[in-house]
């Protein structure tokens, strides 16, 4: 298994300096945002998160108490998209996660759009039949078409079901939008938390003993913390209570993860894109 | 009584789209913002918000789980603005008014500054001799005169009050703003609840079996969500606040509202639009 | 000791009518942004502060219930900054401070970043020889030195530090963020209080008949409010949080006082200049 | 005749710093903006306009090669505006004007929308019955009535029409939109030039010998330089031909002029305003 | 051939009000962005730019002296996009267009990108088999494979080559970019015009006679005046030249037309919006 | 003579790849903005020209028709800027551009503020005693003091001009701005060239000849073409008049350059960088 020639190295995540060989966590960006049906841009996300790392962000977190510099995580650089040509832009995500994920390593996904999340996950599903998804969102994306399409950031959390051996493995956290299909959809085949964290965290012990992928969409927090997000919805989660939830969840055997619906464009004063930056600090502390 | 001649068709509020004669709400567009002193803009408030449900807005609401669909909402379109005009506006607005109040059904206007809502109100109190008013804002509104004019967004209160047959009739929430005078004012006159919700929702039983007219000022929330409004006012409620807020007062007989004082050039986000949209969603979902 | 003579009359900070010889507290803006690393604009601060109180901010406080006009207040315009002559910065920020402390009243300097702490408590130091500080702030601020820079943004609770005459003088109120030496670092010489307000109150009575410099950065609210600030960490306190802190410490006795790091620019909503003019009111009135 | 007692000094326009009494040209703020129809916000020009001249603008013009020092200009303030009130408004700046024009000096206005010329020129066409107008500007506004309205921004000029004596006295340069009634109508009763001064260069030695007030709409100018104006039209004039005109009327008996339609908030990077200042400065200097 | 039923209505540029029988020609939205490797956002140019017309407008034009309304063109509204599915995208551009030109009327699209032209011009292509090509832009889009792609907005003017049955059919003019692969193709495949039309008016004689095809991407135009494109060029044209070319193509035989590469969220003053709009008009004036 | 230690690698500008061993151009980043007292952000310049190439420009000039990949040019990376140290960053400047000098390279600088010109020349005038400059700058930049400061953007000439051995060495191309006694003072010591290139050219023979050093002030280019630069001038010039120029000056024997005074952060079109860019691509192919 070669090595992905379509791989360009970017700036480096502050903090993330291991070799590949020496790496249990490799980051890569996936910058694709063809499906985008509201605001598009999410594919400027991971050179704008770590341009943002380089002059403001300490690689040290009071939070967790722990620093990037013990880490063992490798900065791969992004994945070069051919926009306007999905099928091949879903190819090579999931060939970089299978090269990942057959070096025994755990790929974080830097999006673009959540369509990413399913080539991210495919190579996963194959390795542990037993995974499970959370996944922190404001939305169900459970539409089994979207505007006539399969495969779109509305549709992807459907797709991803149909791989998974069995119903209720994805626990949806955070919930606040959906059509009415979407919601009875979700009654027999997903689990759903509402609106925030508060109804999941007693549940999370379901999912000690699993592998478990984690997808954060960053639609799950307040508009007013990200405004710069593709499909913003009233009502998030602000810092503490993502912070809080970190600590429930870092003892899980996650298995790989991903950080999507970042539109830098969108927000002039920035801010979304240093959250989205100082989160993503956080999600690589628990891995 | 004719339709008025100055309405104008705007693109649909998604999921309002019952005819005239079969809709029990009516909602209309009054984009007026000529006495705004110190940031104007609210005059693109009604086309904003009704673009924005276009694409990404679901009809159903899973705070109320109620759908917009399932609601008798009929979207008027927009009163022409003659700018400048202020006494011609006025009158536009209080004939729109008085056109849906006279079919038995109930307006809801989109501003446009918080001036709107004095003609808006006008058919209501000669209909309804019981009529009290929910105002939610940062602001009393309370002046007499405001740099000469009795007629401003910063006396609209007043203005109201004086067209009720007694005091203590409007109950004003949220607020965290006025001068000396106007607090000294509401003392005897209306009913103040500083701040927040907190306060009011005990005193909703006092409403009940009266009719109420609903006015929602978007400063009343805090300006992190809602940057894209006139007069900014620290410490605002957030949406969770207010989703409490409307499953307390949901069984009350609102017989009219309006939602004032966006202006969607402040805020190159966007996100003030796509906020005050879907509270707009919640409040059609409660009348 | 005669007025310094580079003192430049701004508008007039609203309600702050006093003469400099009736006023107790003096307003001084010291626009200086020279070490800012990451994003500057804070020279800005003082001029866009004062504009806004003119036509949108009302005098009158419903939190403290007070009213700027009863307080004797001078704002005495800002001292014009030679950009690139940090010295000279420097000596003048101190010698107006020493010229106010000198006439027995209280300086008020609205930033600017956050180094021009250093020169405005200097005359204070050493005219109370028990001054403790209390100090807002998302950032320890503690770093010996920064891009090879001892008197910078990042540095200048090191140099106030070793201006007092014994360490666990200095009270960091909302840190966040900081190196793992300038953590360690404060273990010994300073008192931390993490993320918010919470554990620092109770411990509030440490400073009872002490005198008390309040050193206000911006960065301690959270990012969504002021996004116009120049390293914004997610995760900071509201208003309301804010607000009870002063009236657990407005019986304190404050000798001087700071606002520092708002960067108009970088927020093209004005949010973030709006709510740091409310701030200083408040803070004016427990002064 | 006593001052209006709703003049509000500003921040004074750098270099015009004569007295009332020495002045022969008096410069007046007048921030109305009440009658825009597409894209409000010229209120704000007078103080952006006078902010932008401390810093940054030298008094001194090597077009002209004259300097403001040497001119004798006062700067009035600013006309507080009762937004909403257009009657009181309309005429407290004719009042204005009166007040300048007894004392035998030249107003000059900033606008503000086109139609604050109307008040402006009054008192001049009571004085001089021969007072012919040039008129900068990319439209007619030649239309009778505008959405209902015979006094706004797009009758200005129809109204100051039927107040001048005789037709063919306003001469309007630059003109590149109108409806077909307003060409219709120019031409038996004033005189077009369109598209930019070319054609109108040779003809200014019809107004030798007049008296003459200038109105400059500043979306005369290319969009491209004055983003921020109310209607913008494709293909205006650029600088270097604005001067060359000023070249050819400085010799012209100018009694009055204005500056209007600067709507400072929709330029982010404030090079209208820039512009703009710089603009009033060359025509400071050739009154 | 039934009407393609993903056509959605949308506000109607002011003017173009016929029906789609009475009409010539037919007014046709295709916002799509999907291969877009700089700066996307051009989806949003079909509406931005009908909502311009609305109120800002007229519909007359003093440069060619006619009236849209004296026109007979029909808005048919937008395409439905399936962003993401290229394929999907360019077969129904082409299916509209081969509806509009089997109806013997002209189709103008608005993009979108500069990808949209090859599916627009197809039908025409076959029906007119002497048809050639004016393409205003300041890129050569000769590339045979952009980033991987074949179809793309970067090689759409080499497909369309491929399809046109000989060489030099295009008439490229004011390029300014393009890599040396390109410049050495074009030099026995098509006409190139470098940086303005001043070469290539003497030329246009070579088109009478023939059927032509007009594509104008924006960025031919001086970013000064179009920033809102996707891959500016510094040194293009201005709108007189282009007003003044016009007048030199009016009397070809143009069958068909797009404009392309509005980037309506680039621009936050809109300009660039508001020129394309009188572009188009224009355009359309002389079609 | 070792390599400084306080260069680091940016991202390569586009084409620019040989090594500095072959490179007979070397280009460094010198962001320094600490003197600027208007618009500060030019510290962000370099990155931001290095970024824009990376996607969206061609390394082949149709105006000169070169190719950056055939020049011999390195790009060395940006000097750390100690913020807020002038003395220090003035001193790393110098030691560069000797650096570069005595390796018999030719220095090419992007700014940062105009004063990073002093130390970039001075190694450079004292190797070449004949040392010329060419200054294209909308301002002359002559003044002694500037609000007390010696070393400044606004008296970098008057510093230069000190160090050359005799007057009239310095030409001053294109400019509009500056007060009367830098006028006076250049009619003696500099050779000025009023508003463009115009009065220039015909005098570009007394250069030959002699070694120059070319200085690019981005504001002697139109503000509606480069909006984001500190100290904007109406009436600057376009692009086409700089090819002109470049075609002039190309045979000169020009020793050393920079660009200075780009503030992306002022411009958020980011048209002003693109621009920036294709110009530095323009002048790098002319060394």
């Amino acid at each position: 298994l070669n090595k992905p020639d379509y791989i360009r190295k970017d700036v480096n995540y502050e903090g993330c300096t291991d070799s590949f060989e020496d790496a249990t966590t490799v980051l890569i960006g996936a910058g694709y945002d063809g499906t985008s049906t509201y605001r598009s841009g999410s594919r400027y996300a991971p050179r704008a998160i770590r341009k943002n790392t380089i002059l403001s962000q300490e690689d040290y977190s009071p939070y967790l108490k722990k620093d990037l510099k013990d880490q063992a995580i490798h900065d791969f650089g992004n994945i070069q998209i051919p926009h306007g040509n999905r099928e091949e832009v879903l190819k090579r995500i999931e060939q970089v996660s299978e090269y990942v994920v057959r070096h025994n390593k755990k790929p974080f996904f830097i999006g673009g759009e959540h369509l990413i999340t399913l080539p991210a996950i495919k190579p996963l599903i194959q390795k542990y039949p037993d995974l499970h998804v959370i996944q922190l969102d404001a939305h169900l994306d459970l539409m089994d078409v979207l505007f006539g399409e399969r495969f779109s950031h509305g549709t992807v959390m459907r797709r991803i079901y149909e791989l998974l051996e069995e119903p209720k493995r994805i626990f949806q956290v955070g919930i606040r939008s959906g059509n009415q299909e979407e919601f009875i959809f979700s009654e027999s085949n997903t689990k759903v938390f509402l609106f925030n964290t508060e109804s999941f965290i007693p549940q999370i012990k379901l999912l000690e003993g699993k592998t478990v992928y984690l997808t954060v969409d960053l639609d799950v927090f307040d508009p007013s913390l990200i405004p710069g997000t593709g499909t913003p919805e009233a009502g998030g989660i602000f810092f503490p209570e993502f912070i809080n939830l970190l600590k429930h969840i870092k003892h899980l055997n996650i298995v790989g993860a991903d950080l999507v619906e970042l539109s830098p464009p969108i927000d002039p004063t920035n801010i979304s894109t240093i959250i989205a930056s100082q989160i993503l600090r956080e999600l690589l502390l628990i891995l």
